[in-house]
């Protein structure tokens, strides 16, 4: 997708709150904040938003001289998730429908905000409960069900740390045999790098690899040869998050996109309201 | 209060949405950004963010080529909040405490979107209703009260059209003899200008004067002598609006803010969170 006007304040937003999670003081973030501004002024607009928001994450490294601010936070959520996945894949054992619940639950950790506390709030679980009472297109649930079981060599795009380990199910559903799962190359944002998928033992129960990029969604132009061919030869690709949607929607390749719309340009997009759980083969 | 690096988002939005008021394609739209990204890089932060609103809407003037682009949802705001102001004069009669309701009806005025619908919404008479059930300082209302009643004198700084509809009942309350209304000099947002004091018959039933500026506030450096010399001489000043408050609130003056808490800004100013009705002397 091209970059929309209204995605202008959501740069500044990002800039403003990638800055104090990076514990840059007011004359950084105001710093950064101009260097945001000079680059908007130019912005290429035929370009996916994940760009801009690369251009922005490098500024807050730079300035904070810290190559990876959202380390701790990405170990935060991870270990809040893993506290959390025991009791999810109960709720799946026991659930009606134990595959549609998993993409759910897929969906779900692409849309919670796991907080800041140490132990698993209230907040986290509610949240969670919400997100089993959403409704999801069931055609496309039963379409993605036969795709996998149809596919031998399925890549899994992977997003944000804690949103991981609530993709697990799923990807356990789809089994090691079939499944590769991408991650970036570089830490950016609160994105899923090798290092977080070896500290959350995603590595060592599923093939993993990287992308080549440190965009916050998958922009093929940018990514390593070892991926093109994975992403080529794979029979079904399956999708987290809107960064990942924003970068190869315009893509003529079809791709399984599971994500919460969070934005009323994506809403725009997809014709669906924001906070709609997407799952769609596009 | 000086403008704050979490405003600089919040300028963009008020782009765009002024940009759709004015029904601007989407290069003109483009442009205005653009036009607003160069100012906000050299803006000065010691100005209060209504200065850089000022800037926004006469570069959405210039591209548009229309000197009052809210005009239309001016006379709708009006000509519906006009339509409710019996059933709201009902409520105040008959309610417990009349002069606490007219106050809460005056600062929902700031608050409720008045829609697009021609006739009275259900949203809307619901939001009078959840305006109706707001917890407000009653320690500041009986104060308030107690000056009024004590004053000779009172300037009243009117903020946006509809809600200015909202503050009859006050008004009323405070008496014509004693009650002077302050109204932007020319065009600025949906602000009430004299021309819509006019039409909305306010300037029949009080006394009211322009207070010489463009801004969407009060900035006395550019207010005109007969205003200063009103706000100089006035026992009581009662200021509607988050704009008035962000021009006034450094002010060496003490002065009755009545307003609705509509960002996180103004929410760390005042130490309330956002949706708070205001009524507080500063």
């Amino acid at each position: 997708m091209k970059t929309d006007l209204e995605c202008f304040p959501c740069f500044l937003k990002q800039t403003l709150s990638a800055a104090a999670v990076a514990k840059m003081n007011r004359n950084q973030t105001q710093k950064a904040v101009k260097e945001v501004l000079n680059i908007l002024k130019d912005i290429n607009m035929e370009l996916p938003p994940p760009l801009m928001g690369r251009d922005i994450h490098n500024i807050i490294k730079k300035i904070s001289e810290n190559p990876d601010p959202y380390k701790e936070l990405k170990n935060f959520q991870n270990n809040t998730a893993l506290k959390l996945l025991d009791e999810l894949k109960n709720e799946i054992a026991y659930a009606e429908d134990s595959f549609e619940t998993a993409v759910k639950f897929s969906i779900a950790g692409n849309a919670i905000d796991l907080g800041t506390s140490t132990t698993v709030s209230a907040d986290v679980k509610d949240s969670f409960k919400n997100a089993l009472a959403k409704q999801i297109d069931k055609a496309e649930v039963s379409k993605l069900k036969k795709e996998i079981e149809n596919s031998k060599k399925i890549l899994f795009l992977a997003d944000n740390s804690g949103e991981i380990i609530f993709d697990i199910p799923l990807m356990e559903y789809i089994g090691k045999e079939k499944l590769t799962v991408a991650v970036r190359s570089n830490p950016i944002i609160n994105d899923v790098t090798l290092k977080e998928a070896e500290q959350c033992k995603i590595s060592s129960m599923f093939k993993v690899i990287e992308n080549g990029s440190d965009l916050p969604g998958t922009w093929l132009d940018e990514c390593r040869e070892n991926f093109k061919n994975e992403f080529e030869s794979s029979d079904l690709i399956i999708s987290k998050g809107q960064g990942n949607f924003e970068t190869l929607s315009s893509l003529n390749r079809s791709i399984f996109y599971l994500f919460l719309v969070k934005c009323k340009v994506i809403a725009k997009i997809t014709g669906q309201k924001p906070d709609t759980f997407i799952i769609q083969k596009i």
